[in-house]
């Protein structure tokens, strides 16, 4: 068995998160491909709590939820570090990444999914939140400062997935104009060698996203991710 | 200025996991009590995101969110470890605490707050998390084995707090019954001279959630607490 195992799903910005930091640090894993709509006994045994990908397996352990994964890794392994070593900056990273994943990518997604009066609640909340990231950027080049850290990789949904359906449902938010920072570090991110070979392609996204927008009962698991 | 203030609110269960912590330690700290009715301007300056307790201010910069508190005060002071050394162990400790923070006890929350078929929607999730964490304790003294840990530390509204609510509210959860190693957490942890010395009194705490009851459009904030 190989030592280290990764359960995920291709188009699971969360999943994704996980195999950037793998290999950030330069470890070798064997990626398992989950099957949402039919998840794999292993996949239910090693996480039987949250029942999701992704699952990290290192040497037989499981460990479930991406940011306790990352924090693992970095722990775990040799190479750059992604959280900062200082305390008060390591909270910080801790802060930035829990307000990603809790208030401000959700309050995204949703006003993705939704329409007239709840998608304006919705883009609103995303703003608010969008505003403190925006001037927690500054003129700095990614959040982790010179070199990719904690929250660029938990905001990857927001250099990738959030333009892509964004656009094709018609929603309005990251403008250069509103969030000249924020747009900076999605071009800067995005384009960057290593974030670009670790994310899916944006052809096979918007086919994944365009099936679902057009078969709705089916995406219910999807919009969770 | 004291090197180190905490601004808290003595009925609230995340701002007494911060004091714990800080106590465990052994820091001196100044606290600050805030009227969560009317914040002061220092809560709201320091935390502009949450705009909530509590919030550590050490030498004059401030960190939000309780969880993220406990682990910088664990990394920056001496003393008894919170978090295991172990990076196993220590991504479980925190993958117990997100559930309890995320899950497990809003859904308790809910469930104390709610009537009808709702209460016993709320009561049926809270029992399928507090099933795994029944498991997880086992035969151990706290959650962190024979020391109190993080787990113990985020879970304290199960051990204290809950139990005088649930009273109040005529809900039925955590029994010896069903769950033989809770309830023996429950009295290990709150009898402990330690925990006793650190959360409000029993009396005082019946008497503030007895007046919320009656005076049910005030306690909108507390009930996010």
């Amino acid at each position: 068995m190989a030592e280290v195992k990764l359960f995920g799903f291709w188009a699971s910005p969360v999943s994704r998160r996980v195999e950037m930091a793998l290999k950030l640090k330069g470890v070798e894993y064997e990626y398992i491909e989950e099957d949402l709509n039919n998840k794999s006994e292993l996949l239910l045994k090693y996480n039987p709590v949250h029942k999701k990908v992704p699952v990290l397996l290192h040497n037989g352990k499981p460990i479930a939820e991406s940011l306790i994964i990352i924090e693992y890794i970095d722990l775990t392994w040799e190479g750059p570090s992604i959280l900062p070593e200082d305390p008060y900056e390591r909270a910080m990273a801790r802060f930035w990444a829990k307000l990603l994943d809790e208030k401000c990518m959700p309050a995204m997604w949703k006003a993705c999914w939704s329409t007239g009066e709840e998608r304006e609640k919705n883009k609103e909340e995303a703003i608010e939140h969008l505003t403190f990231l925006e001037s927690e950027l500054k003129e700095k080049k990614f959040f982790g400062g010179d070199t990719i850290g904690l929250v660029d990789i938990t905001a990857n949904f927001i250099a990738h997935w959030f333009g892509i359906i964004a656009e094709l449902m018609g929603v309005e938010l990251i403008t250069q104009d509103k969030f000249p920072n924020l747009s900076k570090w999605v071009d800067e991110y995005a384009n960057s060698s290593f974030v670009k070979e670790n994310l899916p392609s944006k052809d096979k996204l918007v086919a994944f996203f365009k099936a679902r927008i057009q078969a709705p009962d089916e995406t219910k698991y999807f919009r969770k991710v």
